[in-house]
């Protein structure tokens, strides 16, 4: 779409990034459901259901992430262009392809999160038995285990899961949108 | 995003399909100007923009176009998800690349509209320039030219852009989407 045919809104998108079972989905519901309930558009990109659909047939090689993380942040692009706030939660374990992935969606409107914890507490929570199966050798190439997470060095904004409630880290979210005039 | 997170609402996706200059951009950015106006959330993905983006390195070739079609299916499916309507503006010529579209999407969301004009006058009117280089041997493979054109048998929608404006056709999807009970 081009610049002048943009519909008129400040949309942005909040790039969450964190370990696996580090809260992400979590915290990406919640606060898309703040923003909804303020009257906003917002659309929620998941790492799980990216996997399922557009991101079939990709594996987790470091190409293969990188054009993941790539095609995350095209679609994050179309979704803001049409004036709607995007929230991804994507492990995007590399410095690299989130450099990139800030290109693509424009620096003005990429908004790095850290969806922060302990890799301890990561692996005690373990949700979806991923940690458990790389610990027992059945998965290969899980980040923390034996893939490696590359933490922001300066997020813009930095959430810690393992020492605040989603409903904390969320009406925090919107509190710093909102003193730095994003909402 | 499992069923019951969900937001509420009946989203919809608009499955423009037709010829290259048909108008299928045009009708979307006037359909979507309707909705926004009614205070709905809407994400047109146009063909041109995902061709710079999501499908770069895709060609034009007939499993390029398959899984550029699947793509933006995709994208489809999980901006529908967040309660979001959306319109394509894809030629997507093959009935069969169509027709998954729709299970990707979902039947029940799926709205396909076929955005149509007689060759010769998406020929004449030729914005990009895309049918006299196809015409001057310079260009391979445009739909309508030298690749075929599928055009639905039963689409849900038909529109003539040779016959009404683009304010009138995107007047009647309204109506149409009212008497339905989408909007």
């Amino acid at each position: 779409m081009a610049e002048e045919d943009r519909p008129p809104g400040q949309a942005f998108a909040l790039w969450l990034t964190g370990l696996p079972a580090a809260g992400k989905t979590t915290v990406a519901g919640q606060i898309a459901q703040e923003l909804r309930g303020m009257g906003l558009a917002v659309c929620v990109l998941d790492g799980d259901e990216l996997r399922r659909g557009l991101n079939a047939g990709l594996g987790f090689s470091e190409p293969d992430r990188d054009e993941s993380v790539r095609r995350a942040a095209e679609v994050a692009r179309l979704v803001l262009d049409s004036g709607i706030i995007v929230i991804t939660a994507l492990i995007s374990p590399f410095r690299s392809a989130r450099r990139r992935a800030g290109e693509i969606v424009g620096a003005d409107r990429f908004v790095e999160v850290f969806v922060d914890a302990p890799v301890e507490v990561c692996r005690e929570r373990d949700p979806k038995g991923l940690y458990a199966r790389a610990l027992a050798g059945e998965m290969k190439g899980l980040t923390g285990i034996d893939a490696p997470y590359e933490a922001p060095s300066e997020p813009e904004i930095h959430l810690r899961t393992d020492r605040n409630t989603p409903g904390e880290l969320a009406a925090h979210v919107v509190d710093y949108l909102r003193n730095h005039q994003r909402l």
